[in-house]
């Protein structure tokens, strides 16, 4: 089977060069005459991988020094739990910015163990928007204010400058458009992503923290479960996810070789650029109702206007090789993510499906 | 570089079938036109690669109904973080044997959310022995008793009849041993395991529990730290590490078709005997000092009799194409991983060597 165009929202397409590499090493990494999968996270090859792979990331999104890198196991919803865990003390507030399905799960997953706050909902419009930041309620005393910067479901993106930071710390969640364009690292104490949309495989998820942050003391935590403990360790103070490190660490050099997030910015603009100007273009054929300046570069769910189509459009597309556009169930229709990873042609294949489906079922 | 003969502790040796269809459907697989890392979890491919490998589980291990088949992101450390949240009240008791390093991180790691108690230690053996039972004080009252069933860096393994889990559920640490001999798995209110050493790659712990336990109601914590949760989701509560999931996969497949654990307890069986026999049979210039009884048959630690060998010994090891001997720093010298994968062969290699080295520096 010749390799699909895959527009899945995560786990997602990988770059083909990255699967040739680890593919061609898979029983010789390195001249070690094994596979990294099978290596000692502790051995000289492994932590020398670690190392370039933290070099990289550092190269790749601009991290200061004084941000720690942390490659976790698990996915973000982890991370999302042992937020108010590792930052705040029990009944303090934390912060919600609540944008969509994503950082509602953020604010479930913290609420047992911190005072969550929503500082405003744009749920009464469907998500369609942004919470208008005259109406924010913001905790004095809070944690810190998390944000989603990008929903995967709602296809909704915030703009880089959404917060200063400076009436509590600012942690995003980035998973869905890390390395995306160009961010400025600095205005957030904490990002973190779950590898598989952007970076690599599920599995990891990486971590962007400021130091002070993690000198808090928190509430009483096993060792596994505090990221000071896993930044002193150089995220091994257990057997790390190795085989997803390594892969992320193909990724990203992969980014970095392509010209980085600047180059990637202008790919992802082109071509989202594409698939809105098809939509925008169809005459109701298809429908975005998300608000132009907060829509997603990343994920772009849209509806048919005949949901009958819908079953169509999935089977002459899959046929076509296009896989991955069904949208989610809670926003029904389709949806086309579009990382890194994807090429500018392979959404023009997209768009020009999207346009032959139209003239042929309009 | 052909491939090494790798005896390191985990992650550890991949069997070399597993690595090379892996390696063929990398951008392939089953006929998708994308690796499996790609595709979403939650469509039908992946889903039913899930059911298959929960299917491939149950039969190597003969797992009864009455327990569930769990397969969670990370490693066993956090596991043991959250066996108190999921399963004890606050200030209950829990009970740990503890028989080595990896018996005293479970019980690191559980103490923040439980009252831990020792029922007995072999520390004062230097872990080179079973704490005698008739001195074991348990808990009546204890939320559970959990042992670790095999220990890599002392080179202890318990015997399967250690407890019957009548005074509190036994809960059992397998990350070492699992599926290295048939153990009867209805004994155990719940066993884990960190796959990288019998299963497959670093980043998945299986974990197989008894369905009433999932009914406690554990101490107030994050959904995604619920196993309820993740049971009843098909450990598809967030995305899963699915390239992990897969790997894992094709490892108990091929345990299976390699004759499954019965076989697998000989072959261990007879690499164990032969690497201790060229330990024992070298009038001191290899020891190891643990009680023949409870001799790990799968992380054999051993000291050379004069440490300014140990040197020597790995390097010309190394050279001769056998790595990951190094012993733990705790208790220095060489110890060998024997896991399923490492064929028989090459433990006579590893043997050979053993008694080559002996007369050339003897």
């Amino acid at each position: 089977m010749p390799r699909v165009l895959n527009f899945s929202a995560g786990p997602a397409v990988l770059p083909e060069a990255v699967l040739r590499q680890a593919q061609a090493e898979m029983l010789d990494w390195r001249g070690t005459g094994a596979c990294v999968a099978e290596l000692s996270h502790r051995g000289a090859p492994f932590m020398a991988l670690a190392a370039e792979v933290e070099t990289d990331v550092r190269t790749l999104l601009g991290v200061p020094d004084t941000h720690a890198v942390l490659f976790l196991a698990g996915g973000a919803t982890t991370v999302q739990a042992l937020l108010p865990l590792n930052f705040a003390v029990r009944d303090q507030h934390a912060d919600y910015l609540v944008t969509g399905h994503w950082a509602k799960v953020a604010m479930k997953q913290g609420a047992p163990a911190v005072d969550a706050h929503v500082v405003a909902s744009s749920e009464a419009q469907r998500f369609t928007a942004m919470p208008d930041k005259s109406q924010w309620q913001r905790s004095p005393d809070a944690a810190y204010f998390h944000v989603t910067a990008n929903e995967t479901i709602h296809g909704v993106e915030l703009p880089d400058d959404i917060d200063d930071g400076t009436i509590a710390p600012l942690i995003a969640d980035f998973s869905s458009n890390i390395a995306s364009r160009p961010s400025d690292i600095s205005r957030y104490a904490m990002i973190y992503a779950g590898a598989q949309k952007n970076l690599g495989p599920s599995g990891i998820t990486l971590a962007i923290v400021r130091r002070d942050l993690l000198e808090r003391r928190g509430q009483p935590r096993a060792d596994i479960l505090t990221w000071a403990s896993h930044a002193a360790q150089g995220s091994m103070l257990n057997t790390p996810p190795t085989w997803n490190w390594y892969l992320l660490g193909l990724c990203v050099r992969w980014m970095i070789e392509q010209g980085g997030t600047g180059e990637f910015a202008r790919r992802n603009g082109e071509k989202a650029a594409m698939v809105y100007a098809a939509i925008d273009d169809s005459k109701g054929f298809y429908r975005n109702d998300v608000v132009t300046s907060v829509r997603s570069r990343m994920n772009i769910p849209f509806v048919l206007h005949d949901a009958a189509l819908d079953a169509v459009f999935l089977a002459e597309s899959q046929a076509a090789g296009l896989i991955g556009l069904k949208g989610h169930k809670a926003v029904g229709g389709m949806r086309a993510s579009l990382y890194n990873a994807m090429p500018v042609d392979g959404v023009r294949t997209l768009v020009d499906f999207m346009q032959d489906f139209r003239k042929r079922h309009g």
